[in-house]
């Protein structure tokens, strides 16, 4: 599988939308604005540019991809008024995979500028917004190009499936059962990429650019520990049961492995010092209960619903690369009842950890 | 009709696709590839730039969009070797209206950068694509920013249909029995249209940037001669067929007319000059037989059907916003026939305009 051709949230505007279905992600990224609003702030009182450039990556397509943007616009408005300054030209970019719904994007910017300018009043300077799809583990921008860079729950996403050299059996992800060798080869893909990430968005960064990152997390030091891991154990047990039913093989599932690490606060500053292009400005950790999910009126009292809607619009484009597309509906109606039970005997929650830099160079 | 809402290309890969039926246009950026080289050439010698942005204008999705690029990214590895020099970062952003299909170029993208690195060989600089998604009669970039515009056979297409104060009867574009009125009323919209579109390129690009447009247009004076209405009028002629059998009421062709306007070499020099910003390097006509949309062997014979095909990846988003979209095979069914007719008897062209100009400012 290449996580670059099959990774992307569902796209459209559907009842299995990524776009009807993040409120999981939005609760992050308003969780953590206060640390966005002090880097933007910063960033814009040393540089006053004259075109703020802005690259959100990851930033799928729905409500949430505009929820960063005007927030962003919101802080910088206040800054310029309180400076006395013109509103500067904005320059958004927002980057991708590939089978992102870009289209759904574009579609709907007409009507999101309208709604920028009404929020904003008549001096804001004029919004450009450009689509780049490409792998953040690769190069997206020209050299010093960029002002600012903002992700939210991207990041967790590796380049790959780790290179496994003993089978994750009865898992999809690292649990309490895998072997060490797994955990390892997930924590050193994660090492990997994440380098590569500061690297080439160091080179992209003007010197004194900042950077936001919200990855899903930990707090615990164990990578394979519960606080993670748990959301993919239950879709583990959901396919389990599929293959004691006889409808999937137990070897599909033993072969599959979702591309993601949660990383803890102490891995992030670990791995940013010694790749040695930012200095961390802050370094947070947030939780946000799975509940979060919930995110409409009628399906309030059912979270396990919600969370398997959650997951579903996140983990499908990966589950059908490997298992039989038509079993999708019957993996989400078991993962459902599953995610039910545990929520109404436990607590549940997503770590998030945050970390606010500037570009050295 | 709001004109940016309804106006694209067909979308996707399919049958009745623009990517598959584009081969006019095709030939159209083959033919006038002289002129766009000699632009390009002197650009990046005069300038030398680390990083060359490009904008394609009405960049639709398909061959047609990658191989603008792949002309452009080859001249300037040619001076550049020339002249011992690192190849530049190339940073080229597609625009189009935004019901185009970007998602089609984004998906292809991957492909083409292979195809480009084996074509240019190892030397060739790191090149980022953005995708903009706006009409290009507001501003798409910000100020200053981009070296060089090109566009072909995009820019007869007019912000909106005229406001017309006399009905156009039995006509869906200018013809010969049009009143003088609504030959009036195209040109004053495509004089307003392209005088901004003018200001807005001037105020992106650099000082020195170079544009390279290609129209479709006329030799003719008369705006609505012959060699210019042709292919709609016998557009005309199909949906007034199925008005006299009862499927169409005439009043719906009566108000419906094509915002499209194709100039002549005296009106584009007339507006350049009389708008200010740039100089004219290079005013050219070329012509393209009809005959040149055959794209596939089996239809090499067919030239009404691939011309037929031609137009209808143009004109079905306008044709449905009017007329019932279970008609239009029809429609196209009766066009082919009147355009297999034609073919037959008259020498049938395509008259493009090409100007290629320098930002003063």
């Amino acid at each position: 599988m290449k996580v670059v051709e099959v990774l992307h949230m569902n796209g459209g505007n559907g009842d299995i939308s990524y776009a009807n279905n993040s409120l999981v992600q939005r609760s992050v990224i308003l969780m953590t604005k206060p640390i966005t609003d002090q880097a933007i702030s910063d960033l814009y009182c040393s540089l006053f540019p004259e075109t703020l450039c802005i690259a959100d990556l990851g930033c799928s397509s729905g409500a949430n991809t505009f929820l960063v943007v005007s927030e962003i616009v919101k802080i910088v408005e206040k800054e310029r008024k309180k400076h006395n300054l013109q509103s500067p030209e904005f320059y958004f970019h927002f980057n991708d995979l590939p089978g992102n719904d870009f289209n759904t994007i574009f579609r709907s910017l007409g009507e999101f500028e309208q709604e920028l300018k009404k929020q904003n009043g008549e001096g804001l300077g004029p919004c450009f917004f450009s689509g780049v799809a490409g792998s953040f583990y690769t190069r997206l921008f020209p050299s010093k190009s960029l002002h600012f860079v903002h992700s939210s729950y991207s990041l967790m996403w590796l380049s790959q499936v780790p290179n496994l050299i003993e089978k994750n059996k009865g898992n999809i992800y690292m649990a309490s059962t895998s072997p060490p060798s797994v955990i390892k080869a997930y924590y050193k893909q994660y090492e990997k990429d994440f380098s590569i990430f500061l690297k080439y968005r160091s080179e992209e960064l003007m010197k004194g650019g900042k950077m936001v990152l919200t990855f899903l997390g930990r707090e615990s030091k164990d990578p394979s520990s519960k606080e993670c891991c748990y959301i993919w154990e239950l879709l583990s047990m959901a396919l389990n049961e599929l293959v004691l039913e006889g409808l999937i093989e137990e070897e599909k599932v033993d072969s599959f492995n979702i591309p993601q690490y949660t990383p803890s606060q102490g891995e992030v500053k670990y791995i940013v010092d010694k790749e040695g292009s930012f200095i961390i400005n802050k370094l947070e950790t947030t939780r946000v209960h799975w509940n979060n999910a919930s995110n409409n009126i009628e399906n309030i009292n059912n979270d396990g619903y919600n969370v398997s809607r959650c997951m579903r619009v996140v983990a499908e484009p990966l589950l059908v690369s490997q298992f039989d597309p038509k079993l999708i509906d019957l993996v989400f109606q078991k993962y459902e009842e599953i995610v039910s039970e545990c929520m109404a005997k436990e607590k549940t929650e997503f770590i998030n950890v945050t970390v606010s830099m500037t570009n050295k160079k």
